[in-house]
């Protein structure tokens, strides 16, 4: 089957690798022409513009967009007049679902059919396969099943949920059809969403462990801290690598985040790569909303978001208040820095 | 190698059987002489008292308890008195790890060797084999190894994490030594608390997932309630079930509890046998107890507890309060029950 | 002064009583003839249109509306055709800051002046004043000082936070204004959201008072429930109305909330008349929606709007997964209801 | 009435002032003889150890502790075989409320008579008085009520809660006798953890106001930054110090503590001189615990608590596990340090 591909960076490349291993054509496009070449040597058909991009597809064209969030919009503006009634855009990037409802609205004014793709699998779905949670016009949906078949993972070697039909459903492959325009980008905000949840559980877990032995450290004894009130309590020197790599097996939090913990934990324990000023990307927070919007209680979900940014030090003068206020009640003076 | 084991519940009589399968022999007792009996037709050799349990063990005796917490002193007060120098006595069940420090004390007093054993796996252990973290005197660890590696899952079928050496760590076969008394504990209950920070990640999204359409419900137009800002926003039929089965392949989320969420979803989407009073055992709060007292961030955990108590309906008389603090300042008046 | 007034429910009228007593001469109306006629009776200047009022007030006019945020938009769209270049429109309701921006705007074109007030005091207002937050029009602010004065509380005998000037400033007599459009309903939103966390804190921590007797209540003895580690810890039997009312005086958490829940709990500590069923009316969300987009961290606040969506039962569902997990990979059934 | 004081940091050397100018008589005890002697020329009658207050006090003796919670038990121990049958002792610190309950079994052996009592009023308790949570002992609570009377701030000229017999209840003077002992300290408790709940609703609320003009910096444009929305709806510049200030009067969040926090901002609205490291001095956390273990909710408490812990960098590690699992699946590199 053919397929437009605009945008080659770490996912739109991978993508296009996995598409070309399974025999579809596609014609790729990017702003970086080396990109282009690069997968032109692959196999690709390269174009050097987007006029380019579509002249080279047969109607109904299908043009795949994996660009950040930032740019779709000005893409697509410059994308839609060059396209014709019946083509499918579809837009496989980290977009706000809201955004999906304007630009399927805006889309099919030119007749011109809009799907959104949450595309999940990082820098593994060239080799593990790519979930893909697909909302948007029905009709392209059942025309791009091929091409969605071969992004997925397929059955696999995963044990089957029982009570399935032997003819395997296509969430059981790896892609899903969740509904109307957005509804592709909602489950996979929410996806991420958990994902931040779960990322956060691991992190406090394991970062108790690792100050498990806290009750060797001297124990400051001012007014201003509480000691430890038995620190024979906290006397262990937990091996949070080997924890770790323990879980994995046979345990209730053994998950693919914990296979990268374990891995990035075996490689340095205490991760002094790494500052702890820790990013987002758009669907923590979008989730967040979503949930305070639709009136449904996520706490685990916003407080991962809001740790974050803490993690930046988006909570510092908040933290000053504190010491103020502390200081106009009780005079309580704040310990010097570390 | 020998064993014995002190309850036979569902963990330890799959215990007993996973151990006698791999050619160990097991002296079983239990208050419950169906259980003993049982076992006893599968090979185990029955015992009809702790006395008789000793006696049919040879030193260095090893004695495996696997008990309610609640019971597992009163337990030892009866089985210490019974036991020579060097014996072990095994605490395989959820004890709190305040609990392990004192009782190791307690029998090192008697010249016997106290272990902890934290044992994850759940009704799977027996097919899947048992992740095991241990704690506690450690040439009792020495020596039970074949044990300790029998009840493991072992090396299985799971990618290795990079790195490791040819010859798999103990924790590759899915048991650990964590450190002195209580240390495996420790680390089981922080494990428990992970798993209630991801159980409670999946449960908000998802719960978020099937309020995706709340648009479509019919809007209070009184000051009590927000309206959504945009209906349009919030029309999503999502199948909730089929996004757990999708985000089983190439996902990020993916785990051995969205592989349980899954069966449970395809089974009764809508959950209708279950009426959401979540209980909690214990390592939940252990672990935000022992965060709190370690000086340590676990908002996400320990939420997760909290938001169990709500479930059980702990925070009736706080709601009160916020609807009287309401209507004191604002006259607003409570919405009737639903 | 002259002041129109648009909005005569529970704090509409009372601002119109508030600004008659200081000699200001008010034009009101409402849809609902009686609320007119009532204050009409007690000195105001009653219309039986938007028409109407408008043609009783002198230019430059000023129209405060005080409507639910969901009909101001209705409302002024009726409203400005009537106006003239340089009257002023005051949004005094509980709107959205983000639609005071795009209100302000389209007000602008038709070189209308908008202000937005956010006004907290609820029943109190009429007796103790209203807190003014002012954003919008610079020389709207300056022309209406008199009003905001009038419904502000003045200096009072509130002790007078050192360091300022003699001359009380806007600010000590409790109106401000925080900047462009906007700002005032943004101002008064985030003090809406610290609001909900006061609540929550007092809600939180009386109702654990409550339950310091938990001690003396029968433990069910089952795995499914952890027993109290030392029941003798929690036999207290407190006065929670009393320790509300003792708080109020020389304590730190001393505050006019505060002051409402001793009312409330004076009254019937058991509050039997409340179901607990909280509602929220917007700026709680919005607070927290806000800070998700600022990328500021408001753990705090946006739980405890979160809780009100529980105590709704809006996590019914999320409860079910909860219990869904640990049936599948524990085989734990739930408790039967209470 | 006749009064020993061991203790004069602080708040002890003030309650003793409070007392001397109502009548009492005090003798007064502390390590530092200068605090001894700056007493005894106000009035007080100075002791040189333990055995001089002792043999100065009259039986049945009261002797008030005011220590640090560290060294009350070895103080406890020198003092009570000093006593006699029937003398009181009263732990007026911040003593963890399960300590009281030992101590009161071990004092009631020596028959003498323990009293605990949570005290609330900080640098401002000499003037504004002392805010009495009261546990113990019920006779010895009878016997010293004129102390206590003395010591709280009194009827005033708070508005009283309606209701009321005109006879003012002790409650309303400012002092309360909770329950059996610990139960003053677990009130205090709980008022603490209220407080911290408080000042982090405070905190989080006017962090947000500052905050409100990020849509004026530069945004990063890169893939591992959320760009704001609208970028127009962040412009404010939140005159966050006056804020605090128009709060004060008429609105619903008025409290002391924000009337101290006008106060600290109007003197440095930018609180330069606090570096933001919070300290936590114990009942925060003991709150935390006592809701666990009682099985009740606090969110809102608990998250105070731990943001007071992420303010000190105890969160380092985990942030450092979240930028490592990023990097693991998605090949996020972290932004670099500020």
């Amino acid at each position: 089957m053919q397929l437009g591909m605009i945008g080659l960076g770490r996912m739109g490349a991978n993508m296009v690798r996995r598409l070309l291993k399974q025999g579809h054509e596609c014609v790729v496009f990017d702003v970086n022409t080396e990109a282009v070449n690069t997968l032109s040597a692959e196999g690709a058909i390269g174009a050097d513009s987007l006029d380019d991009l579509v002249a080279k597809l047969s109607p109904a064209r299908a043009v795949w967009i994996m660009l950040p969030a930032a740019v779709v919009d000005s893409t697509l503006e410059q994308l839609t007049p060059l396209l014709q009634a019946d083509d499918i855009v579809i837009d496989g990037g980290n977009s706000y679902y809201k955004d999906d409802i304007v630009r399927a609205r805006r889309l099919e004014q030119r007749r011109l059919r809009y799907m959104d793709v949450g595309t999940s699998g990082g820098v593994w779905g060239l080799e593990r396969g790519y979930c893909l949670m697909i909302g948007g016009d029905h009709s392209a949906y059942q025309q791009l099943k091929p091409i969605f078949s071969s992004l997925a993972p397929g059955l696999g070697d995963i044990e089957r949920t029982p009570g399935h039909a032997e003819q395997p459903s296509s969430a059981e492959q790896g892609f899903l059809y969740c509904g109307v325009a957005g509804a592709g980008h909602f489950v996979k905000m929410v996806h991420n969403g958990i994902e931040y949840g779960m990322m956060a559980a691991y992190a406090e877990g394991l970062n108790l462990l690792k100050h498990a032995n806290v009750g060797q450290q001297a124990q400051s004894l001012d007014a201003e801290t509480t000691p430890l009130r038995d620190a024979a309590e906290f006397q262990y020197e937990i091996p949070v690598a080997e924890v770790a790599e323990v879980w994995r097996r046979g345990s209730v939090v053994s998950s693919w985040l914990l296979d990268l913990t374990a891995k990035a934990l075996h490689n340095d324990q205490e991760l002094t790569h790494f500052s702890g000023q820790v990013s987002d990307s758009g669907e923590g927070r979008w989730t967040a909303i979503a949930a305070i919007e639709a009136g449904v209680p996520a706490q685990i979900l916003s407080t991962a978001v809001f740790n974050r940014f803490m993690s930046r030090g988006e909570d510092d003068y908040a933290n000053k208040l504190l010491s103020a206020m502390r200081f106009e009640f009780g005079g309580h003076h704040e310990k010097p820095d570390k």
